[in-house]
This record gives C-alpha cells, sequence and structure tokens, in this order.
C-alpha cells in the first residue's frame, strides 16, 4: 500500500486507489493568480485555498456541494481584500468560503480607538494571508488524503502566531475533518481568538431547515434577533432585504468532549452536521442570513473560543485564549454529510447529550457588547 | 468575411485585414504584471487595461498620440495603488490613463464619517478593480473590433454591482466608443455613480487650446476658479506651481440626445470630441490642471452622473443613480480624434445645439459641496 | 578583461571569474512572488531585494552571515504588508532586512491628523515599493559588481521622488557600498528624509559587543532609555521582554568627511563597520532591541538625515530635505565586515576623530518629539 508525501505545486493531478490531489491556478477578475487544491478520497473532495489561510472553499459529497453562494463570487485573491480599510469592513469583499477562520489576533466586530482609529478589523486577518509548506500525504493503508500547512500572522514588536493545520478526507465517509494548532513563536506571553465561520446554503438550507443542537443556553445577539429567539432552530425561505438575525449559545458536549450541530435541509433526508472538541471552542454563534437568494441566503455554524463581539469586550469577559512563551492551543473540528438513517441517528445522540436549557428573550450583557 | 471571438490572454497577436489585437505583459516596477491590450482598426489604435478595471490607456490616431503624460508614469498596477489609504487619496498614485472610470458605489472627493473614518475614497473603486470574461470580436465585415468584459465591485451585505463593457473601434474612423452597463445584482434596490475622467494632454493642449461646448449653464466649482470663469474654455501654456481650476457645467444636447466637449488643439487645425448619451449623464466637469509639465499639465473633460462632490452631498442633491433589484443603467460615449475641416464642422454641430447660457461668478450652492 | 550590464531577470545565473549575479524567485508564504537578487565579488555576497525598494536582505562575508533573525521570517512581499493600516504600523509586518530604507516622503513614527486619521506611516513607502530598471554591471577589470535600478514614489499633486540607486561589492575587501540619489522630479519644490535602518544581530550582537563611534553629543530618545545613556555603547545578552532603547546622537566625522559606528562582536575579534557621508546624513540613531531571541535580537545602526520623530516635529526642527526642482541629494555608505587586527585599527581610526563628547540624561526636547 502506498504513501506518498507530496508538496502541493500548480498543476497537480496525483492519484493512489480512491485518494486524489489535483491543483491549479484560477484565472481572472477577483480570483486571478490562487492556487486551488482539491484533495479527494473516495465520493468526497473538499477544495482548499492556501492563498486564504488554508480556507475550505467547498466540499463535494458524492455530487452534492456543500458551501453557498456568496454574492462575492469568489473565491477572491486577498491582494483584492482591502482587510485595513478604515471601516474595518473590507473583510467582506473576500468572504465566500464554507470554512473561513476568523483569527488569529481577533475575530469578531471590527474595533477602534477613541479617535477611531481600526484596531482590528472584521474577523482578523488569518483568512487573508498566504499559507507556506503547503504539502499533501495520500496514505493508501488508511484510505485518507491529508493536506498540511501553516500560516503566519506575525507583526514585529506585537504577535507572532503560527497556525499548522491538516484538513484530511477519509476514503470511506463523507466528511472533513482538521486540527488547527495555534502556537505563540515569541518569547513573550501572547493571547489570540479563534471562530469557524462554516456558512452553508442550499440545498441544505431552505424553507424548513432544522438546527440541531443541545442548547444548555441561548441569548439573541442583539434586540433584532429577539423575536427570533422561540424560532431560533428553524429557517425561512430566502426573502429579500430580510435582516441577518444571530443567537450565541453555550452547548452541551458528548462524553468525548465534543459538541455539535446538525442542519437538516428540508424534507429531512440530508444533513451537514458540524462537530468539535468544546474545550478550546467553547461558544457557538449561529448566523441565520435569509435575505437575498442573490446577497447570500446562508447559515453560518460558528463554534468559536469566543463570541464574535470587538476584541476588547471579549477579553474584558475572559473570552481570549491566553498563550504563553512556545504555548500553542489546538483545535479539532469535523463537518460530515449525513443521509437517509444516519439524520436520525446522529440527531438522537446529539439530543442524548440534552438537559435543561435556558432561552433569554434578550441578549446577555455579559456575551454581547453593547 | 471572417469574425472571430477570442478569449483575451498574454501574448496575443491576432489580425483580420484591418483588425488586430496583440496583448503583452508589463514587467518592472509600478507595471509589474499588468496585462495591456492594444486594439487596432485601420490606423487607430486604443490600449486597455483589464486589471484597471477596463480603463483606456492610451489612444493612437494615425500616429498621433492621444492621451497625457502623468507624473506617475504609470500604467500602475492596482496592487500598488493604496485605495483605502486613510487619507482617501491613495488613487492618485494609479492616474494615468486617457479614460479612468470613477465609481462605481461613488465618485468625487472622498468622504469621512464624523469621527474621520474614510467612507468613500476618491473616485471610487472601479479603476483599481480586475476585469473578467475579457474577450476581443475581430468582425471584418463590420470593420469593428470590440473589447467586452466585466467588472464587478463587490462587498457582501453592502453592494453587488457589476460594469459590462464594450469598447469598439471602427477601421474606417479615428475613434473609439464604448458602452458601460451597471447592473445592480443584487435583491436590494441600491444607488450608484459613474463619471468619466477622460484626460488630454500635449499636442491637443497647449496655449491657445479651446473647448468648444454648447453651455447651458456653467458654475465655477469653489472660489479659486470663479477668476477663471470669463475664460473657461481658453488655455494657457504649462506654468509650475498653478493650481487647478474646475468648472461645472450643464450642456444641450442635440436631437439624438447627445453632449459634446472637443478640445481644439493650438492653431485649430487638429481636435479630440469626446460626446455622450446625456440622459445618463447630465453632468459635466471640466478640469484644468495646467501646472508644469512633469506635473501633469492636462485637462480632464468629464461627463458624470453628477459632479464630483462627496457622495452625501450628491445624493441630497438627487444626483447618485437608483437601481432596483436586478436593474441596470446604462453609458454610452466616443472619442474622436479630428483633423482639417471636420475640426469647423464638429465646431458648428456642437455650436447649432446651443441657445442662452447662463454663468455663475460664484460656485452654485447646490453643485458645489461646501 | 570583461565587462558586462546586463537586465536582472528571473532565473540568472552569470559570473565572470570572482564576480557573479544569481537571482530567483521566492515561493510560498509571505515571499511568495519576489524576486531575490544575489550578487557577489570574491567571498562577499549581497542579497538585494528589487520589490523592496532595493534593500540589501542579507550579507555573507567568507561564509558569516551578516544581518538578524526578524520574527516576520522574511523576506516579506509588499503585497502582504498593510502600509496604510489605519494603526500607521504595517511596516512592522514586512521588517526584516539587514538594510531597510526608511523613507522618502518621511520616515520615523507614524503621524496623524487631528481627527486621528493617519498622514505618514512609519518609516515611510520606499521600503514597499518595486524598483525598475535593475540592471547589473560585472567589472573584471575593476574586481566589482554593481546593481543599478530606481524606485519612484509619487503620488499625483503631491510628491514626485526618484531614488536612483548603485549598490557594490569589491571582490578585494568584505565590504557592501552603495549611493542614493534622490531626485525632485517635479516642477515644484518639494521636502524629503531618508534614514538607513542598518540591522544586525547575532554572531556580532550578544552579550559583551560594543558599539564604537566618536560621539560629539547624545541624548536618549526618551525616559525608557534615560537609564541606559552611561552603558549607551555596550550590549547585554538577550532577555524576552525587555523593552527597546534608542539613543539619538551627533557623531563626528573623519576628514573625508565620514562618520563610522562599528558594532565589535563579544571578544572582539570580529566587527561591522558602518560608515558613510554625514554632510547628508547628520543624524545618527542608535536602537537597541535585545529582548527574546524569538522577538528578533537586535541592534540598528540608524544614519539619517533626521531623528525618527513624526514628520511635522523633523521639520519644525530643521530635518527635512528640501529639493528644488529638478534637485537631487545623494547617500553614500558602506558596511564592511572586520576581523583581527583591522577591528583594532579601525578603531583607532575611528577614535582618532573623537574630541570632547556631550551626553544627555534626559531626552533633549528639540531632538525627541514629547
Amino acid at each position: 500500500m502506498a504513501l506518498k508525501r507530496l508538496t502541493v505545486v500548480d498543476g497537480m493531478d496525483e492519484a493512489i486507489g480512491p485518494l486524489a490531489v489535483r491543483t491549479r491556478r484560477l484565472q481572472g477578475g477577483l480570483q486571478d493568480g490562487l492556487l486551488l487544491v482539491e484533495i479527494a478520497a473516495g465520493g468526497t473532495t473538499a477544495q482548499v485555498l492556501p492563498d486564504r489561510g488554508l480556507g475550505i472553499w467547498r466540499m463535494n459529497s458524492g455530487g452534492t456541494d456543500i458551501g453557498w453562494s456568496s454574492p462575492v463570487r469568489g473565491p477572491v485573491h486577498p491582494r483584492f481584500v482591502p482587510i485595513t480599510d478604515p471601516s474595518g469592513l473590507g473583510w467582506l469583499e473576500g468572504f465566500d468560503e464554507l470554512v473561513a477562520r476568523c483569527g488569529l489576533v481577533s475575530n469578531g466586530a471590527p474595533e477602534f480607538d477613541p479617535q477611531g482609529r481600526l484596531l482590528h478589523p472584521l474577523h482578523g486577518r488569518i483568512a487573508n494571508l498566504p499559507a507556506h509548506g503547503v504539502e499533501v500525504t495520500l496514505d493508501e493503508a488508511a484510505g485518507r488524503v491529508t493536506l498540511h500547512g501553516a500560516v503566519d500572522e506575525t507583526r514585529f514588536l506585537f504577535q507572532s502566531l503560527r497556525m499548522t493545520t491538516s484538513i484530511s478526507l477519509q476514503a470511506d465517509r463523507p466528511r472533513v475533518s482538521w486540527v488547527d494548532t495555534v502556537e505563540n513563536l515569541s518569547d513573550r506571553p501572547t493571547t489570540m481568538q479563534m471562530l469557524y465561520h462554516v456558512n452553508i446554503g442550499p440545498p441544505f438550507l431552505g424553507a424548513g431547515s432544522e438546527l440541531v443542537a443541545a442548547v444548555e443556553e441561548l441569548a439573541p445577539r442583539d434586540h433584532g434577533a429577539a423575536a427570533d429567539v422561540p424560532t431560533w432552530n428553524r429557517y425561512d425561505e430566502s426573502r429579500p432585504g430580510r435582516p441577518e438575525q444571530v443567537h450565541f449559545m453555550a452547548l452541551r458536549s458528548d462524553e468525548a468532549g465534543r459538541a455539535s450541530a446538525m442542519l437538516v435541509a428540508p424534507g429531512g433526508g440530508d444533513a451537514v452536521c458540524l462537530s468539535w472538541r468544546s474545550d478550546t471552542l467553547p461558544c457557538f454563534s449561529l448566523w441565520k442570513n435569509q435575505g437575498g437568494l442573490a446577497d447570500g441566503y446562508v447559515t453560518g455554524l460558528e463554534p468559536g473560543t469566543n463570541y464574535p463581539n470587538p476584541r476588547s469586550f471579549e477579553a474584558a469577559q475572559g473570552r481570549v485564549v491566553s498563550l504563553p512563551p512556545r504555548a500553542g492551543v489546538s483545535f479539532a473540528l469535523e463537518l460530515e454529510h449525513l443521509t437517509g438513517p444516519a439524520v436520525a441517528s446522529v440527531r438522537e445522540r446529539i439530543m442524548a447529550t440534552a438537559a435543561d436549557s435556558r432561552s433569554h428573550d434578550r441578549p446577555r450583557p455579559d456575551w454581547s457588547a453593547g
């Protein structure tokens, strides 16, 4: 049984049995120059973007695309994303992925100093920084293909953070799993944040879609979302102009220390389930963006070290990760496509961890910045 | 008779009869990596920059260059243009073209929020965004070469605008003509602005050059330009350190609904005439930048949806274009080189539309922001 | 004896006798796409980065690397350096070179307008602007290899500056020397600044390293550096978390009009000496950054037209260079590796110019901005 470890370059097309890696350089418009890396195992593929911080652009499971249709029509090369626009909102010009990481110094709403000068842009830098050391391992015996790489987020005298990533597919399961380790390379202590913005649209999202999660506590992000609290886990059809709604939650974990959130497609025959190690990702945000199809009809499942408020608010609540010199923290997640009876059995497994649940009808002052 | 539609790539060199397209990738310094596309028909060529929003860098008519000599010595790759510099003036580091579009969200002077944070950079983003779908049609029967392409200006949750462009040359006429259609791809209504910054220097600009236009009403942009109102249509020699002067105007249109502005070279034997559909471009700004030759001795003929004030001022005056979901607006312009008797006959044609004209000796408060 | 003048392109590998030039395009991560140009003469090499304003990334003398280990792990392509970040500190994300130029419009601490809007980013633009006209001359008779090039820093209506550079190695001497001429290409007068940030780490920097210079006057930059005044010319071991210390000085020049600063390695057997024409570079700043090894344990020898305060402070003190239209100013420097008896003889030569010296125990109000 073969095992190959390959440096990722343009124009790859390698396969061993059910495992494969293909790369191509995108051309024209906002995607010009981006390298797209597709890994495949059995009937599952994942498309990874080294130039966008190893974000996972799309997944395909047995012919079903998992992702969403963003109005930005990406993927977008970071050189066209004005990440340090004084508004702090330039990130929105590149937002298009199935899995967009938000970090490493900060995530959440942009933060400004008292003079209005940008301190932390929306959702941070990591999704617009390039990876190095990108390699793929095709392990035929294990039936697994893994993409490895690292992304540095460094400013002299400020921070020196490195994220080392492995993204894997198994030939026998329609799932992508990934482990990110963020290390403080500095000789001084530092703090960091991470949030996984996992974004799913049709066919999983539609009128009648349901979010299944073992909620321990839930609060709307803001007063605009309060009216949706009783229907927090239900979705409507796309409606042009409808504003986004966000709920913040603490979820219960299973015995293995994993929390889950499953989006069940209309009709219930199909679902995607995101699960993650909850010790390092204790916060969960649910983003419901049910506007027009042309404007990005999508829901975001967002496990994080924190809720996506401005960084200083989260720091005051103790929701930043402290990293001593040379220390690291790992995040482990998986996103699986479920069909048929698996939908019911995963629902059962998730709800087995459920117990008393508490819902707030207004924002929790320690979860939502004013 | 042949008709070819070709995808534009690096290293093209195609010709059919009097029609041709050539491309090359520029190297070194601030132009490194830019693709230059030259289309030619008979003795006329136009050089188009897909990476700079399909701007028209230069035109050549029978050996005469039409354009200007900017101190930025471009063309400049957008990656070197700090468009979101907090000053809002980064656009000036790439300003070099014969035809630079200003839009799509906004054009005109930069605008800031009350804390001084940039909202809209000078002249907007479109001239520094890349085109996609760039193709050239060589139509031998029609004697016409046309470059097609589209540029997207999109920010998630904000705007989703697409400009689709055709730029044409006819073998039998020393003229470039172009049609831009801007469409709102969003499911929500939006607003937009467009201004064409058409910039011409020597040999058309010089002491004794004249601007011919059928003015209905004219006002200086600011008090600094007021003294130039009596001589608004005359040009002086280059003089180092002379500040720019700008006049805002409403022009009269001909029966076909077109307005025109003709710059007659010193001596009167040569001219360039810009004309455009005035229903969608009702405002005309004339920029006279008669400083030193090394600093860009140039005049700008600027038809627009508005005058180039900060966006909120123009919006308050009703000078933004409203676009319902999926709606579009088209702009059609042409720039022609005139020689010999054609100069006099076009002058006659333009002045045939003239009637009473009103000049203000100070800025109109509804045309110029305070 | 051969003399070759070659345009610098990717993939060069040319040699004549002891002279050579090699180039390669770096790949992956933050260095992706950068061209590295290595010139060599005898046992000395210098690596130059045309894309980073012709900065000198590293030097090697007989197997000894001269440079430092920056946490940014560059060289970093300018497209990843957010130079116009509203904080004004984005420059720090690309700071990695042995010789980083700071200018041309400004250098020093960032400056903001009263609303907090960035006017001048830290250390200016030049180190993140691309060179054009890059050529190498291999002159066998002279035993010299020289890299030539130019970098433009231009904003329409603002400034039009060009730096023309020659960087040379001699086969018979372990030294890199360079001459930069900055010219005002505008028809209007202008002002500019330049500072050479020459950064050296181990093995030259370590506990017991000494800085040898003929000080005429010295003042700490700030109160934090005041305690270090008595030990200004001595270095400690790396200590995580130790803040930087900066001293500002006027040095004495030799009869040829050159000032020098020599960093003697621990033990005294090895040194690097920077010397420069002091008429155009009258100010000297010494940066001692003796934090953790992972955070960049380094000292900066920084001859400049000024001290690195915000530009308006320096202008008020008369420390900007005025350039009439078409006028230029030249800067000439050399950095030499010294071993054995040369260390003592250079020390003697430097100290021969010494005379009365004055040290301040607090910042000079006309040298340090409040």
